[in-house]
């Protein structure tokens, strides 16, 4: 047989999938994978239901044109710089083949969601990662001098994620003007992963393309805004006169996102927006968010409280998530997220996005752990 | 602003998008895209409403089992050598990235259906097209001499595609038998892009995989199958034990299919086997096919019956599709289909997918165009 690519030489799977794989043979509370336990909003199940059976075959590659146009209602951007995508992992995916490749470097912060390293790489760019500090008293905080150090001729772009998944981080005002006179002193591009944008506990995060609209890329999701992470709706809004080229690129890649769900994101988006579901959901999950935490503290975790996404962050040194998911509960490490510096040491991912009752079963699962006291 | 890379200079959209949009603004009957005009059959339709809100979440990127194992069942291959794709464009652009990278050549014929060359280049690999004959006598023909000749010691893969996209070919069991002992002399891979496998109008089509399944990836999808191009649902047989590796590029480019979807598909596949659905489709077609071959050949065109897939292809010198989407038919022009060689004058591909009402509607159009005696 030939030799498969340098590129295709890792059969490993997302440590995401992995550990949902170990949660099914362990019978674990899921605290790993960040999908909702809850089921999508009626009014998007009812969109889906009727779409199913009236818009069945290929959509245009750039998108439904009703769905660019909610999304762009939704974010106040035109709907002709949107481009749909299947899901968000595609987003930035198409983004890194359309903005950098080889003898081009991509900055983004350490820890860093899983994709955005081989994706880089796939597109034959280096992926430079600066960490983010971390202390017990002061949680995260993003270290700008570092991120200005990492800068160099090679630089094409700035790979953002606010709100912050691992650490839950919100950047500030002060710190994404920062970000972008950095990125118009050095003319890069910024990726903005955006996807946790409804999902925040304190003020409502910024959104960059409004602070650097001429070359700001907004990544979305539906799946998470609207609790269908199966779904593979996601979406690109560019600056203006580029989504025909960011478009060309992800016809080839999928074509098109799924037609059915397109329809039914388009007729849900207003109707999320005009009904408070986004507050309600809010509300919701920071009330499970300080249930968990309230829960871990007890067990002597130093818990790292998020500003936005459904995840938060903990130091116990001594867990490892091997033994947690044996005791009934998986949870994502935090060396899934560092791979040029080392993980602080005892760091872990939980996702809140669970029901009440699976919270409250991990929690007691965890006190029961032979392990727990370790 | 920052240059877009070479590779993303181009925003030109597919021409089968553009002849799409052309359509619907000049109110034109479409046989140029391939999508069915029938909605799809009633068991798979109720199995995605079922999927709908109980299969809402991620898939592991590999694929549901139950799918993998529906798709093995249905193909005689193991379900742990199956991965599913956001449609049969992923699994080709997946496989591309795993096969072929700078300094290798892929070998295809030409007419090429349009994504296999941009994705060869995005993977940073050299397509190089053998083209195929033809005569008004004998139609289309496989030139095996020019294939091998065409190999040379950087050449990685053969793409093959049978039934195939736009000629309508189906390669003969000694043509394939060629085929796949120059892969085995030359140790190349062979993709075999079969989603027309169940669109044949005389022998059933030989599988590669089962010639060579060493190195073998078969392409499939359901959206062909099944008729609902637009829910994105493909896969790809796997040699055996090459499967992780495909799926650990396939979950960087859109992390999975979308689940609802696979989920109803697993159930429909037996169901579509065991009630004859495919023989109904491929006697629904074939009656079509020869409606609309019929009624070129009265308009003077030189029709070229195809053995497989739903279009057929047809050389009407003076014709061009611009002038003939504005009498009111949307049709493909044979140029799409050719990068290196000139396309046979006044070739076009026209999809019979469509109903006998917009068939019979298209020929009428034809009948009083203008152009049509020209």
């Amino acid at each position: 047989m030939p030799e498969l690519l340098p590129r295709a030489q890792s059969s490993s799977e997302s440590v995401f999938a992995h550990m949902s794989r170990l949660a099914l043979r362990h019978g674990a509370v899921n605290l790993g994978q960040g999908f909702p336990s809850d089921p999508p909003p009626a009014f998007l199940l009812d969109a889906a239901r009727r779409a199913v059976g009236t818009a069945d075959q290929y959509a245009p590659p750039i998108g439904l044109p009703l769905l660019r146009d909610a999304v762009g209602a939704d974010l106040g951007v035109d709907g002709a710089d949107v481009v749909v995508t299947s899901g968000a992992t595609e987003a930035l995916n198409v983004l890194a083949l359309a903005l950098y490749g080889p003898g081009d470097e991509v900055l983004m912060c350490e820890p860093v969601f899983d994709v955005y390293v081989p994706q880089a790489r796939l597109a034959g760019a280096m992926p430079v990662t600066v960490p983010m500090r971390l202390t017990d008293e002061e949680g995260w905080a993003l270290d700008l001098d570092a991120v200005r150090a990492a800068v160099t001729p090679r630089t094409r772009a700035l790979l953002l994620n606010s709100p912050y998944n691992p650490t839950g981080t919100v950047f500030s005002r002060a710190e994404l003007d920062a970000l972008v006179a950095l990125a118009r002193a050095h003319d890069l591009w910024i990726i903005s992963d955006e996807v946790y944008d409804e999902l925040y506990f304190g003020e409502q995060p910024v959104a960059l393309r409004d602070l650097a609209p001429e070359r700001t890329f907004t990544v979305g999701s539906a799946g998470k805004r609207l609790e269908a992470t199966g779904w593979r709706v996601g979406w690109i809004a560019c600056p203006p006169g580029l989504a025909g080229n960011v478009a060309a690129i992800r016809q080839v890649g999928s074509f098109c996102a799924p037609t059915p769900f397109q329809a039914a994101v388009a007729s849900a988006l207003p109707v999320a927006r005009r009904e408070g579901f986004y507050e309600g959901l809010r509300a919701e999950y920071g009330e499970r968010m300080r249930l968990l935490a309230g829960g871990l503290r007890r067990l002597g975790a130093t818990v790292f409280e998020p500003r936005g996404t459904y995840f938060l962050t903990l130091r116990r040194p001594g867990w490892t998530a091997e033994t947690l998911v044996e005791e009934g509960v998986a949870v994502i490490p935090g060396t899934a997220f560092y791979v040029s510096h080392p993980a602080p040491e005892g760091m872990f991912r939980l996702a809140f996005c669970k029901s009440r009752g699976e919270l409250g079963r991990a929690l007691e699962r965890l006190e029961r752990g032979t392990h727990v006291g370790a």
